[in-house]
């Protein structure tokens, strides 16, 4: 079964032009009428989908990325990357992981997906795979330096509280497994080796 | 004292170039040099600040705006808008809540200041504003759709845990809120009224 694209909470209608394609970004702007009938010129940025993912080992371990980025502040964060023009998600997450981590793993489950920035046409897939293991050496581009951590899941909510943790989209269902025994354990769960 | 911007974890530098100026957002590209020493084009988006206020009558009754835009789906937040050009993000918070709710406050203090999405250069102040009342009628533009709900403290907590509460910044405090007792009084003491 694919997996279904979030919607945004404000779409860029199908007849709204490109009126600039960059590297990263692509702008749309297109006439929209307003409350009282009059129209203005609306626009909206797009840009590539994202795919994050949180892999288990059968230890129970989970593989985190310490990553730095040439002119950016370190962060810690899962593996992930950009769903690449014509890829599914699935295709990218399994191409980032073993990318930036070397590791494979045998199933991959959508956690959350969402739209998270109002005016931006951008997805972010945060998937939980297990079975993962390592099978190949890390293989990063110029502009990246990353560190494999392999944490216990109950470190992995203290790591998520940071304010260096880059997957800013779950940080409130970490919060919440923070405070609430239910949702902790229920979460647990969910990274929890199925072997 | 002016209020300080909250840095980016990955700035714009001072030579990138202008390539496109849109309505809303600005793009802009320069010549990053990656770990290898080799070169490549890094892109990054600009668009005018935001402000956010809270403000709090002398009740303790908070203001929230029921707000559409065209093309929107409805969503639930504080009021606010964008900081114009020249503009001070204090000078615009009391504008915004003058045009969006007719009221006028004694007090401004910014609860949260952050630039939220990394490939973007975009801060967000979140005020709380004291001693709120009443002064005008509501001065809504044909692409605004506004109606006021006053809420207790509590009440807020629970709103802004919903899904279509607009100030996504500081939704995480709205949680720890919820589920730390520490952490839930002292934010009521941010929001009780000085008088």
């Amino acid at each position: 079964m694919p997996i279904e694209r979030p919607e945004s909470r404000q779409s860029i209608p199908s007849d709204a032009k490109l009126v600039f394609k960059g590297k990263l970004f692509d702008v749309y702007q297109w006439e929209q009428t307003l409350f009282d009938g009059t129209k203005t010129t609306f626009e909206k940025i797009k840009r590539l989908d994202t795919v994050v993912v949180f892999a288990v080992q059968d230890d129970g371990m989970i593989i985190l990325t310490e990553q730095e980025q040439p002119g950016g502040l370190p962060f810690v964060g899962a593996a992930g990357g950009r769903v690449e023009q014509g890829e599914d998600p699935l295709s990218a997450v399994k191409r980032e992981l073993l990318e930036e981590t070397g590791y494979e793993a045998d199933e991959y489950n959508v956690w959350d997906a969402q739209q998270p920035v109002g005016k931006i046409d951008w997805a972010v897939y945060t998937f939980i795979a297990h079975g993962a293991r390592k099978v190949a050496e890390i293989n990063l581009d110029a502009g990246e330096k990353i560190q494999l951590k392999l944490v216990t899941f109950d470190e992995l909510i203290d790591i998520a509280l940071q304010e260096n943790f880059s997957e800013r989209e779950v940080v409130e269902k970490f919060i919440e497994a923070k405070y609430d025994n239910t949702k902790r354990e229920a979460l647990r769960a969910l990274f929890t080796p199925k072997v």
